[in-house]
């Protein structure tokens, strides 16, 4: 079956711009977004001019912003006025922040100048604060309303707000008093006051300004919330942040983790737009860094060097030790790290984590030492290789250890780097990887040199 | 300061109990959640019952189940009776899928057959489908209603509905054919029709019974929706799931992706709950089956281990090669399998992303190299070792090959595993570092070799 897309495209070749018209007024504003972002640039800027006017604003929204600037630039300064006019606050805001320089400057340019002034005290906030997602589009009233009063002003405001489901009261200083579900207001006494069925005092959970998205995210999924309200350094209500920018900076959040777990810097964009020389800078820079930190583990090598080339299969078990070293470090780290996201471990739990974490590395190191020691049998029977079984026991005994301390800085290290305000998921895999690499091979090597020395070895 | 918890411990050994009443009247729902997670099971069983009536139910569904469980041991079975009536049905289903047999018996011997045989059904879902997550308290009407008669029954329901901001409407057979926002209903005229109003066709967003809780995420996402319609085989209207549960769902499913990278199978319970014996079974699986895999590795070198032997400073180099292999493969495969979760990468960019790649490799490669031949140098003039410098070379080319070969098998793999319906998740760090490993190895002792054979290194 032909998609959408085909369809329209056809259509627009032939001029067919009243059916597309009636077309685009039956479709989803999403489906619309994801729809012209297949299609050349000019036919782009086409069918935003046949978009229906209570629409576009929205859809441009959704839009990405190579998309979104190459559309500015082809409609008239009276289009780009309409269309400021009519998108959200927060929407506007985005997308003034991705545009190049000279977009911006005539965007302002065509915009009334409250909005202007607002978007700059916008364009503000540092990124990532509360201030820079929020909206101040919300219904808010003062707290001496009636509920009809309410109802009214909820009726009239219902279409330019981006929520209406939550009401936000405020005292005559602006300071916001309490919160409102549009629920709570149907269900009562038309005379009732609002201040007496609002909530209020503990139960009024708001955010400030310049509070990190991040926490933003944890308050509303803690408390189910739809929308958070802002307030500045005054207790005044700002603005509020609803649930589909918070869906998203939880979205955000995660891969900002999964980048810094891999040691990647963060990137903006998402991959297939990132060139070449961006995801180049964004990962060379740990790489080297951890090249150069293995120059360490390099070293013990090195030093031992004269008696791995006496001992027949020590070198063989080096990628083997290192190996499950890292995974059994990588294992715990990620669980530390993401439980110390989401706040299922806190750093006090330090010790209770350690002890548990001991007791499954004795566990786990029990089970490897024994299924490696059978490996190492099976492989001797089959090759008949020279290696000696006491060398199992060296590898063996080296494989315990290793487990036991590769868990122990595999839980330690987020838990320290959480208390001194480094972000945990930088010392995920890669970073104890390198770590337990060299505490791996020392103590391996360390006891080899002791076998050789009790003559129960031959080295 | 004192904390809540500490005051009202205090209070509950003084026998404040109307004092106490009084405190949670005014306390936010999740508050009291995590405050009784904090207290002694006698203490929490008290709480509990100086709930106010209206709240207790909601609040009983913030509870960790150990603690649900415990309650409902302690409390009567009339008490029971009406916590079950006033629970939402999803958060009765999720609290019987956790507790003992035992107390599931008893709990469907206290409730109303109706509400018994719609637990059961729920109960029936299979994990992880969007049944299994859904609510059946949702605003649904006939589509030949007005918006008078419509607002008159979302007035009489409010209070027993989980959402009431987006309505369903139904025709004759109880199948799903638009949605109606609550503030489309508010702003529209009282004479309206519904069915000329709401969304219908191309605009209506639902899902099945069956489908995958995450794939009920990614389309809340995509659509920014409050709640999504779920409809069964017969697309009649039989739930909705809500925006918090979704965000829970995304979370989920973000844990289980870290736990699957980190080789870990997924656990249910958050890490400080998991006993030791359950986090030694996620782990000791993976971590057996990537130490039998390093045997492979093992072979290479042993294979080689007389050369390496001969020439100095070939053993010192395997850890870093090893571990930039790896390292480099992990950043990829990090990147791929986040692209490939948001939908950023489709399987069909395969080849962008491989010449892409390539590209990174060339630039990450050279400059890795290029620095690893200095700091050769530099180990060899401080530490005055007999490391020939063509050896240098070899490093350096194997490295140059390890990280193409890397970011060529980081990509590739979770592009594969998708295609043939694996978790790409799987293709993470550890399973990539341990394949990366052996062809690392393989090209380092290949290089070696020509240079051997060429009489470039003495061997």
């Amino acid at each position: 079956m032909e998609t959408m897309f085909e369809v329209i495209g056809r259509m627009l070749s032939n001029n067919k711009f009243s059916a597309i018209k009636e077309m685009l007024c039956e479709m989803n504003d999403v489906d619309i977004a994801s729809m012209m972002a297949e299609m050349e640039p000019e036919d782009q800027v086409r069918i935003f001019r046949l978009l229906p006017k209570t629409s576009s604003a929205d859809i441009f929204s959704y839009l990405d912003s190579d998309i979104q600037g190459n559309i500015v630039d082809a409609i008239t300064n009276s289009e780009l006025k309409f269309l400021m006019e009519d998108m959200f606050l927060d929407d506007a805001v985005d997308f003034l922040e991705e545009v190049p320089a000279n977009v911006v400057t005539r965007v302002l340019a065509h915009t009334n100048s409250e909005t202007r002034n607002l978007i700059n005290k916008f364009l503000q906030y540092p990124e990532n604060s509360a201030g820079s997602i929020m909206t101040i589009e919300m219904v808010s009233f003062p707290q001496n309303y009636t509920v009809k009063q309410a109802i009214e002003q909820i009726r009239k405001n219902a279409l330019d707000k981006e929520t209406i489901y939550t009401c936000y009261c405020t005292d005559g200083k602006r300071k916001l008093v309490g919160t409102i579900p549009l629920r709570r207001l149907i269900v009562s006494k038309e005379d009732a006051l609002v201040k007496d069925i609002m909530y209020d005092d503990d139960q009024l959970i708001f955010v400030n300004t310049m509070d990190d998205q991040e926490e933003v995210a944890q308050i509303a999924k803690k408390y189910d919330l739809l929308s958070i309200p802002v307030v500045d350094k005054e207790d005044r209500l700002v603005g509020i942040i609803t649930i589909d920018d918070i869906v998203d900076v939880i979205e955000e959040e995660n891969t900002e983790d999964f980048e810094k777990m891999a040691l990647l810097l963060p990137s903006e964009d998402n991959y297939m737009k990132t060139g070449v020389f961006s995801l180049f800078k964004n990962r060379i820079v740990w790489l080297l860094i951890l090249m150069v930190s293995a120059t360490f583990t390099g070293q013990i090598i090195e030093n031992f060097e004269d008696k791995l080339a006496m001992i027949v299969g020590l070198t063989a078990s080096i990628p083997m030790l290192m190996d499950t070293g890292g995974n059994c470090g990588n294992q715990v780290s990620t669980l530390v790290i993401r439980g110390l996201a989401l706040g299922d471990i806190r750093p006090k739990d330090y010790l209770i984590v350690l002890w548990k974490e001991i007791r499954v590395a004795l566990l786990c190191g029990l089970t490897l030492a024994t299924v490696n020691y059978g490996r190492m049998w099976i492989i001797k029977l089959v090759t008949h290789n020279t290696v000696e079984t006491n060398t199992f026991f060296v590898v063996c005994l080296a494989m315990m250890c290793a487990v036991i301390v590769a868990k122990a800085i595999g839980c330690t290290l987020p838990i320290v780097a959480k208390l001194i305000h480094i972000d945990p998921a930088l010392m995920a895999g890669p970073m104890i990887t390198t770590i337990v690499d060299a505490v791996t091979l020392l103590i391996y090597f360390s006891f080899a040199t002791l076998f050789i020395n009790m003559n129960l070895i031959s080295g």
